[in-house]
């Protein structure tokens, strides 16, 4: 259930002093071989931390032989100083496991805008790379949180190679988070273009599809890391679909996990013209402050829903639109349907069904509600 | 300092019934000449309400009459029933003011996807017009009122003319507020095609760079009537700086009474390579939930406002990048600038000033924080 289920891998988790807690907050997680291909997705954002741009060029050439990661600072916004913090991050894991600095991915999250305390950090890298270790899988899911309650962790097995995968991330959307750092490994073994394709197809339905807020990080990073261990070489479309089911899986905890939130939204999308007019359908209500707080206050509010769909510029035709909330079609024909106090939101689980009646296409996007504890974290955190 | 300022308007606030509490829930203004030229922006959603339906094709000929306008309701998502309740409005208006239904734009504010009391809206319409005065544009502006905590007016005089206006809204965005409804009114004499072209200048300029929560409704509107009463002819620079002076204030007083806000921010962008770039990163940073829980927070958090930029597609290099809050310059060159405890937030009046160094542009933008009290009033009211 770690990134060490798959074989050739290897992870520990220590406590470097980053965090002024004494949390762990330095992870490291080396891909033993035999095979060292690799992929990776990042932030679209255009003020990159440097350990974006630093792990980027690492990926580049599909090669990758281990991740360093931190929490506790994002080395982001700060200058060519933060570049050479990040090279130097990744330089210190490549020494004390005899590799090159540029076979070393590096991964940081926390406060914008600060200097991370190298002396620790250096001092960290040499420990954790001791410790590495076919079991530390989760004290690496731990060394990566930062206001994430829970570690979120995911696995999949099928005929003789497996994946595994550990994420971080709070406030989040679109691999472009605030921040979401994901690892996944695998012992299939697969080139990097197989890889790479079967990245972005799975990031495409899972971390694309979760949006927390809104905001787009500075720090994202989905990196994937195969050692061939198992000798297996998976069909391009099995392993894809079973990639896109781990990713699913870490997003789904994402968003229960996010910041603050009360109730997990999964808005459904069903009758769009194209996977793109539900995509675009399903984020702009995830972005609904209204329609986010009217959950918080269990309020079906299905105006706040179509005002929502109205600024998009997908197929559909006002008066044919239909809205459900877990089950109760409270808009009928872009007008009133069912009365809304048919409607539970008690529960934790939100249904949201928009039907535009454009096509055949589908997308469900996950998001949260807005709450006072949103407010409340991310007006006391700084990050 | 209302609608009623400008020689030519009547208004009149009634309480018809709509609303439970009892509180002045209708109005009516009318323009009696000589001249009835008008204009009208409406929302940019897709979804619009019976009411901006009814009042779009009333507009067309560049001639209205009169506006009707209720809170308590929004006629919105209400299929071919609303738009006959829409009608009837106008109607009633038009029958008791001796006039055609066509020449009677209508309003409406409040929750989506109910029906109005027909009846109740009816007979209110009828006392209100009975009631008109030039001392009623106070009435007017207070009937318009939902979560608006004080009464919006404006007005400017000059050289023998005049415009008044009053406003009412409280989430908001775009013209394509959440309800966003705007009535101005002139003694100048002047064109429907010079209105229309100084109400655009204008809107753009004012309402439209106003943003409290990134929701657009479906009813927005805002209308300019022209009597001209005065019988001057001001040229088309000197009116439409004169519009724009008033829309300005209204805008600034709307975003001073946004829903829950504890800060008014204004987010000047300069630097910009076109001013449209400079709108866009101003819009952007306004509708970061991240940026504006840590101004709530009184934490000058530059990197949240450093993610926004990035999401954008503005002209810029990320090393370039300067922020200031209240003067301060926590960012210099997209890193680590003054210290972040020289800034003050403790006032309610913010200013963030981003310089894209990409050219001359520039524009403000008027948001407001996100706030405890944003998420109480949008969960515990439906609208």
């Amino acid at each position: 259930m770690s990134v060490t289920a798959p074989q050739g891998f290897a992870a520990a988790g220590v406590a470097s002093g980053i965090k002024a807690s004494g949390r762990l907050d330095l992870a490291v997680v080396a891909n033993l071989g035999p095979r060292f291909a690799a992929a990776g997705v990042f932030t679209r954002n255009r003020v990159v931390a440097a350990p974006v741009r630093w792990s980027r060029e690492a990926v580049a050439n599909g090669q990758l032989r281990a991740v360093v990661l931190n929490s506790g600072g994002a080395n982001a916004c700060t200058g060519q100083p933060g570049l050479t913090d990040a090279q130097a991050m990744a330089g210190a894991t490549a020494a004390a496991l005899g590799m090159e600095a540029g076979d070393v991915a590096v991964c940081s999250t926390g406060l914008i805008g600060t200097r991370l305390p190298m002396t620790e950090v250096t001092s960290g890298i040499g420990r954790a790379c001791v410790q590495l270790a076919a079991t530390g899988g989760e004290a690496a899911a731990t060394a990566i949180m930062t206001t994430d309650t829970v570690i979120k962790q995911s696995a999949h097995q099928d005929g003789g190679w497996t994946i595994g995968g550990m994420a971080k991330g709070a406030g989040m959307l679109a691999p472009g988070l605030a921040t979401m750092l994901v690892v996944l490994t695998t012992d299939a073994s697969l080139e990097p273009s197989a890889l790479e394709l079967a990245l972005r197809e799975a990031t495409r339905t899972s971390f694309e599809r979760a949006d927390a807020d809104g905001c787009m990080s500075t720090n994202d990073t989905v990196l994937l890391l195969a050692s061939g261990a198992s000798g297996v070489v998976p069909s391009q479309e099995e392993f894809t679909a079973a990639l896109g089911g781990v990713c699913q899986d870490l997003a789904r905890q994402l968003i229960a996990d996010a910041e603050g939130a009360n109730h997990e939204i999964a808005i459904e999308v069903v009758g769009a013209a194209t996977v793109r007019d539900a995509e675009v359908v399903g984020r702009e209500v995830a972005r609904s402050n209204l329609f986010k707080c009217a959950i918080f206050g269990a309020d079906p509010n299905w105006g706040r829903v179509l005002s929502a769909v109205g600024v998009t510029d997908a197929v559909f035709d006002a008066d044919q639109l239909d809205v459900s909330f877990n089950g109760v079609q409270v808009c009928r024909g872009g007008g009133i349907g069912e009365p809304r106090d048919l409607v539970d939101l008690s529960g934790r689980q939100v249904h949201v069904l928009i039907d535009l009646h454009a096509g055949d296409a589908t997308a469900t996007i996950l998001t949260t509600d807005l709450t006072y504890g949103y407010v409340k974290e991310n007006a006391e955190y700084s990050s």
